[in-house]
């Protein structure tokens, strides 16, 4: 048989695998050195594939695909730094447990190190930031590559898929001729399937011993981090009723306003009287670490304990003397249980102390933040239900630095709205992008991206998919020339000479002429009613939209974030 | 003393020895935990800072001025994704030959691997790309520290530039807090210097074997490669004569036209009728592999003689039996005298084979590309000097892809340019912003920079450093909708359905709203006397200007390149 024909049957057998255990979309970035496998993905019709040309914008595109199916996403690039831009991307999926198949294509192995055109050194290009990592061989023509193909290919969706979930590479090299024959149908090998342990309780003696403790300390609580927690609602609520502690909820938790129980408010609430409340001396925390340094300051002294559902190891402040693995929902319904009979020492007044406050700052955001010509970005983030009451569920993805923390502090009430972030790094690289991916697979008719302006110059590129594959998104660009976050931080004593240089990085950028490059709908907007009402507008037409929102200068947004806590 | 005294002195240290041992360029990415390093450069008046918000443009804008100015630029990121996005410029330079430092603020260790923010694991985070690596110690205040500071500071400048030159990486765990105290007079430690061996020829009895053995063929070559042979050009032209081997010199070796007996036409000579011609027996190789495909075709069963002044292994074809270190004058003068007393066996009518078939070619160009009509590529290559002639000298960047090829192929009286392209790893990223680098601080009154549609929309942040900086840089953006080197592979025989998804990629940007954004004087041409007329405008004004040069379709494309040839 041709080379080209044993490369043909060598990833059919591989993209099927793939296909069969559960990836069904792709991103391909456009090169010469990876047509076999472009060609394979494209061939393979159940497969649905994306083609996207900076390959750093792609990999975040991928990386957002990945959140919204829950399944490993196939990610490709050529030869060279082509494959070094999957980096940022692949840094971030690890770190956020985010589940990806990242393919390189390399120059032959005997052209390595040699000088030839594209060739870098791409054996482990990402370092310890995949889950695993495989050199291929090159197809021969032998039944025992071709199964090698296929059990490679179930094994990397494997370990992509098992908690904690995250990116496996896999790269390969190929000779010239690169155009391969049509897929031939590969007798297709044996399913792989792993049986993992049935339980996803602890053990009874370690959950019991758990169980004990927790009974005994008087002021706890429990943390519900970034992440779906919404599908332990009822373990979360049952857990904290037995305990009478009160569940502080971050915003990417997606439980906030779900229940009245529930507590979102602790952010604006710790940074004006942190000090002197009394000290927690215990805390459960689900899954991620809160985005809220304001609580994490205030729980310094506290005993955690960590259960991670995604059974990664996340927890900064070293304080964790029991970190739980398993299923949240089984782990928590087991402590209830254990709860049971056990006789509970948290302060009687503890939970509708905070219960109170909770409902003090609502009243407080409520009067302060309905004022008309509060212009600054707490404004936003306290209406955002509101503003996007009539347009049924929809997607919010908020970039990192201010807005995911201004999302922290003011939105309370979100509605049916789905939040997302890029929590694995904390990057504000691939935003855009990331948020495309979301948006390209959503059941839902909107999706809404706040990011900053320096976040949204950094992945300005991300904006073509958009045009590309006609998606539907609302980009809110919250415009204060610069990097806003820096003010509120310690740089922000700096003399200007040197703050302005170094941190508030001032560009000048009017975003007008990157949404006509991209045939975007643009509003800008000034003011809470120019705001308003461009939303309105944008909600009603589809495709890409963006509304730049000129906010105060950075000085003077801190003086008016201030304000709201005087 | 206090921990902002103590990272100020450690840091004072350091960056004073940088500037000692030869770094007088940074190029800083704002970021929260890189404050103290970017207060230290900044604050040492001697060390010019740029500072660029996206990492990957500002890691390839460094790159630029490395390359310009020959000695290492420091670079500097924040911790996390932010580190990540230097891959790509980390791995040109590092094939590349770029010297480089980069540094990475990072989280402290006890943060590693916890799910705290921005942290990554940046411990030899670029793998075998860079030369070397330090996790650098945190400051405690101890003279000892501050002393290795100064050492490893020195020593990182001396690998980034000991051939072959290329990329170090020191990663700086801070602690909070992060502002420092204003950098003390520290008192200075030696100058830390290497000395080399002082001869830079090989040995006399290798020399005398290799001299006898060229002077046994009858056929060969010397081929001068990418790179700036300029000042090898008298050895080059005296080895040349001795043997009486013609010189083809590769477009980016920057000697094409500077002498008559210099060849450049090889690459359309040997497309047309490489087949019918003697076999070459050798060929001295100087520096890096040539850019022409149809001269390696030509050349592959030569036996190769490589003199790489950069001490590098660069040898794609495997057909080498001896690599010669050393300066490139020093070693061809050398051989040049003790080829004197020996007889020389070459074909005493190869020579001015050669020169002919030169001048027929050039005869031809001159015929063929004079033609009114002629709107495709060819026209501006073979042009570029007279359309640069009233500029004087000028530096010229061209892009990988198509650019670096027909300027290979087309281009042989350039006149007064310096010709410049990424050629460590041939990527198509990062091009603008190199580009930006060189011009950042030649010495030349113009830049231009020529690239493709697809290179030029993968790097379209890299404009920013033109608004920032004032940058004087005529870009000619040849837009044909997508990947025009595809067309001329392989894959272009491809059926539309799958070569225009996966190759052609048209993507429908038009660049205006690109110079809009960025405050570019714009210019579009479809003709060839509306490329005469817009560069002749542009060239007139400064700052950033673009010219759209919307050429032929891809297919037209292929058929007008094609049309040269017939």
């Amino acid at each position: 048989m041709s080379q080209t024909h044993d490369v043909a049957e060598y990833l059919s057998s591989f993209v099927n695998s793939l296909y069969r255990h559960g990836a069904d979309h792709a991103v391909i970035c456009p090169g010469s050195r990876s047509t076999p496998l472009a060609l394979a993905l494209q061939r393979s019709r159940q497969i649905r594939s994306y083609v996207l040309i900076d390959e750093r914008s792609a990999a975040f595109f991928a990386v957002g695909i990945a959140k919204q199916c829950g399944r490993p996403v196939i990610l490709l690039s050529t030869s060279g730094t082509a494959a070094a831009n999957f980096l940022p991307a692949v840094v971030e999926s690890f770190w956020g447990h985010v589940p990806l198949i990242v393919l390189t294509a390399d120059r032959p192995p005997e052209r390595r190190d040699s000088g030839a055109s594209q060739t870098i050194d791409q054996v482990a290009l990402y370092g310890t930031h995949t889950k695993w990592f495989q050199d291929m061989p090159i197809a021969d023509g032998s039944q025992d590559l071709n199964r090698f193909a296929w059990v490679t290919a179930a094994r990397a969706m494997h370990y992509a898929m098992k908690d904690p979930k995250g990116p496996v590479h896999l790269n390969f090299p190929f000779r010239e001729p690169l155009l391969i024959d049509p897929l031939p149908k590969v007798s297709m090998f044996q399913e792989v399937k792993r049986i993992a342990p049935a339980t996803a309780e602890i053990g009874r003696e370690d959950r019991d011993e758990i169980a004990h403790s927790l009974s005994l300390f008087r002021h706890g609580l429990i943390l519900a981090g970034p992440g779906f927690m919404g599908h332990a609602l009822d373990q979360i609520l049952e857990l904290s009723q037995k305990l009478t502690w009160p569940v502080f909820a971050d915003p990417l938790s997606n439980i906030r306003g779900r229940d009245d129980r529930i507590i979102g408010t602790y952010d604006a609430f710790l940074r004006v009287s942190g000090q002197n409340l009394p000290p927690v001396e215990c805390v459960i925390r689900l899954g991620a670490p809160m985005t809220s340094k304001a609580l994490n300051l205030y729980i310094k002294e506290s005993w955690i304990y960590s259960i991670d559902g995604e059974n990664s190891y996340r927890e900064p402040q070293l304080q964790s003397g029991r970190i739980i693995e398993g299923s949240l929902p089984d782990v928590m319904s087991g402590l209830s249980k254990a709860l049971n009979p056990l006789p509970i020492n948290s302060d009687p007044e503890w939970y509708s102390f905070w219960q109170q406050r909770h409902k003090t700052m609502l009243r407080l955001f409520h009067k302060r933040l309905n004022e008309p010509d509060e212009a600054s970005e707490p404004y936003l983030y306290y209406h955002l239900g509101n503003l996007l009451r009539n347009s049924g569920p929809a997607e919010v993805f908020v970039s990192n630095s201010m807005p995911v923390r201004d999302l922290d502090t003011f939105t309370q009430n979100p509605g049916p709205l789905r939040f997302w972030g890029n929590r694995g790094a904390n990057g504000i690289d691939g935003i855009v992008s990331t948020a495309m991916g979301i948006a390209s697979i959503t059941p839902y008719a909107q999706t809404i991206l706040i990011i900053g302006d320096l976040a949204f110059y950094h992945d300005m590129n991300g904006l073509f998919a958009a045009v590309k594959y006609q998606l539907n998104i609302l980009i809110i660009v919250i415009n204060n020339d610069g990097g806003g976050i820096f003010s509120f931080l310690p740089q922000g004593q700096l003399e200007d000479h040197e703050f302005e240089v170094l941190f508030g990085t001032p560009h000048g950028l009017s975003f007008e002429h990157a949404a006509f490059l991209y045939q975007a709908a643009y509003r800008l907007a000034k003011t809470p009613d120019e705001l308003r009402q461009s939303m309105g507008e944008l909600l009603t037409i589809s495709g890409l939209r963006i509304l730049e929102w000129q906010v105060p200068t950075r000085k003077e947004n801190v003086s008016r974030h201030t304000n709201v806590w005087s």
